[in-house]
This record gives structure tokens, C-alpha cells and sequence, in this order.
């Protein structure tokens, strides 16, 4: 971006370096942002810095958290015996809004990407297995993704696990809630009729 | 957002502060920032701050500057004779980009906006006249923008110009670049019917 003095370029440089932050929208934060109160500005960046200095991995299933286990791993109610398998900690959140799962996560961060680089070493793939060995799992539910990284993911957590003794689950796959039939993708409505439950 | 760690959410609260950052934005702005290297996130914490911190106004034309005065009041070459007036620094910028223009500029710092409370007072509007009364200014563009507030700003000015004897203009209005006449609104077709050039 020409034109922008120095110190306004440098905000630009960094916010646009964010994920889902076009040039656009970084150029219009920055001017946001030294329009804003010294204070506020101060209260931004120090907030930042806190939350990436407090937060540290759950040393059992790999969730954030600012403590040494996670809310979840801590909390008595939940079922141990079951865990549930996602990439990112931001899955967790989305799951627990559901409110519908009472058992404990794994969290892999991230999902095997070969033409990433990523692969099962890159994962926290062997603390799962560690995990279901050592524990009295009954079932782990792969909850990754529904895109090729977190399928592929799923089949391999699934050959690893097979000789463990475990129910392995998978999500299901189908029309999401409010879903319009004229609109899904062919993949989908065939997964949503493979996956039918009978009434 | 509940089932958020507080440091998290912290973070999560400070973003969605910020213009065109929605909740989704914020929380997934959140993560990837507890997930960036440490040093990352203090440069971009230390950015912004320094940002905040450098950054003044210009003596003269109140556009945004890391010295005294902003660097197009500050080039000779510009026509100290032609004020462009816009309402905020990110117009400047804009204007810039065009290449279009030799004059020097007017920052307002906002428009009248009497239902936000925004006066006369709360604007370098009492700066612009004192320019204009002491300088050896020609014209005065009013390039504020084309919406209620930016009319009733340009529509205000020019009535406390008319009498210190300068050329006062605005900036023309009409089909934008590329825009399609099936598209256009009716009152930019109108104005671009009216103010229509001879060939």
C-alpha cells in the first residue's frame, strides 16, 4: 500500500497477515485503530499478549485452557469413557454449544495434510493411542471434518484404533438442519440417504 | 460467547469491538492469534501501540503524519492554492491513489451529524476557515462524501466560504467507473444525466 505513513503501514502489514483480513479490511482496522483511544489501544495489544502468554495445552486432551487440565477433562460429570476426536480446539467450543455430548475430547491440531507437510508425527496422534490404551475407553467418535484432510484423518485414527478394542464411531454425514435439497451438493444428499434412520 | 477460557475471551471481546468484525470473525481471529508464535503476537501488539503512540496530526491540514506536518504539506511541489476537503485521513489516501490531484488537503475529522452529536465544534471546521482568511487560497474542492452527512457538511461550508471570496466546488457525482446503468441507483443516474459534459 503506498502512501501510508510508516507506523500506520506497519498496522496494515501485520493485521492483513490475519486470517480472513483482505487489504481492504486491514487498511480500514488501521485507521480504526490509531483513531482509537491510547487506552484502548494499550488494553488491545496488552490482551493479546496475556491470552497467548496464559493459555496452554490441556495436558490430557490437548484443549486450550489456562490452568493444567481443561474445563472438560476437569469437570467429574463427564464420561471418560467416551472420547471425541476433533482437529482444533475451536471444534470443542462448537461442540459444547451443541450440548449434546457428555464425554471427554482429543484434540489432534490439525488434520494429515501430505502436500502440507503434515503427517501423524505432526499430531497429537500417538497421545490418542496412548490415551485408549492405557485408559478404560470404550469408544472414541472421530468428529473431524468433512473435507478430504479430516475423512483421511478419520480412516487412518480408525486402522490405528482397530486393534485397541474400541468402538470407533464416525459423525454423521447428511443435509444440514435448515437445509434446502435444491441447494446441497450431490455428495452430500448421498451420504444423507446411505446415512437414512428409519422412523 | 460462553465455553470460552477467559484469556480467550478477552481476546475474542477486544476484536469484536473493532468495525466489520463480526462475532464469527472475532472468535476465529481469537484462535489463530493463541495459536501464532509468541513473538508474533507481541510485534503485532508492540505494532499497534507504537502506531497509536507515533502518529499526530498535521499542523496545517490535520491529515495523519509521524512529524510535524504530513508529507503533502510538506511537498513543495504541491499547489498551496487548492484546498481539498475531505472528511477523514483515509480520504486522503484515496485521493492520493488517483494521482489525480496537485493541491494540498483539509482534514475534518468527521461530518455533521446532529444525530450523533457531531457540530460544527466537534470538526476542524474553525481551522479551515482560518486558512482559507489568512492563506492565499483560490479554490476549495468539498470532497466529503456522497452521502447525508458528507451533502449537509459540503452544503454547510460552502454557505461559511461564500464570503472570503473563493472559488468553491464539489467534487462531481455520476456513474462510477465500470458501473452498469442497470444497476445504478436513480438519484446517481439523475445526478450523472445532469451534470453531463459536452463532447
Amino acid at each position: 500500500m503506498t502512501g501510508l505513513i510508516k507506523p500506520l503501514h506497519n498496522v496494515y502489514d501485520q493485521l492483513r497477515r490475519l486470517p480472513g483480513v483482505g487489504n481492504k479490511s486491514a487498511l480500514r482496522l488501521a485507521y480504526h485503530i490509531v483513531d482509537m483511544k491510547e487506552e484502548d489501544v494499550r488494553r488491545l495489544a496488552e490482551t493479546l499478549v496475556a491470552a497467548k502468554q496464559d493459555i496452554r495445552l490441556c495436558k490430557t486432551c490437548f484443549n486450550l485452557t489456562d490452568g493444567d487440565i481443561c474445563s472438560v477433562c476437569a469437570d467429574e460429570k463427564r464420561d471418560r469413557g467416551t472420547i471425541c476426536v476433533v482437529g482444533q480446539p475451536q471444534d470443542v467450543t462448537a461442540m459444547e454449544r451443541s450440548r449434546s455430548y457428555q464425554g471427554v475430547y482429543h484434540v489432534l491440531h490439525g488434520c494429515l495434510s501430505p502436500l502440507d507437510g503434515v503427517g501423524p508425527e505432526n499430531l497429537k496422534v500417538k497421545e490418542l493411542i496412548r490415551r485408549v490404551e492405557t485408559g478404560k475407553v470404550e469408544e472414541v467418535i472421530l468428529a473431524t471434518n468433512s473435507d478430504v484432510e479430516g475423512e483421511t484423518t478419520a480412516a487412518y485414527l480408525a486402522q490405528l484404533l482397530r486393534p485397541l478394542n474400541v468402538r470407533i464411531s464416525r459423525i454423521a454425514q447428511g443435509l444440514p438442519m435448515g437445509g434446502d435439497l435444491e441447494y446441497a451438493d450431490e455428495v452430500t444428499l448421498a451420504k444423507a440417504l446411505e446415512n437414512r434412520t428409519e422412523l
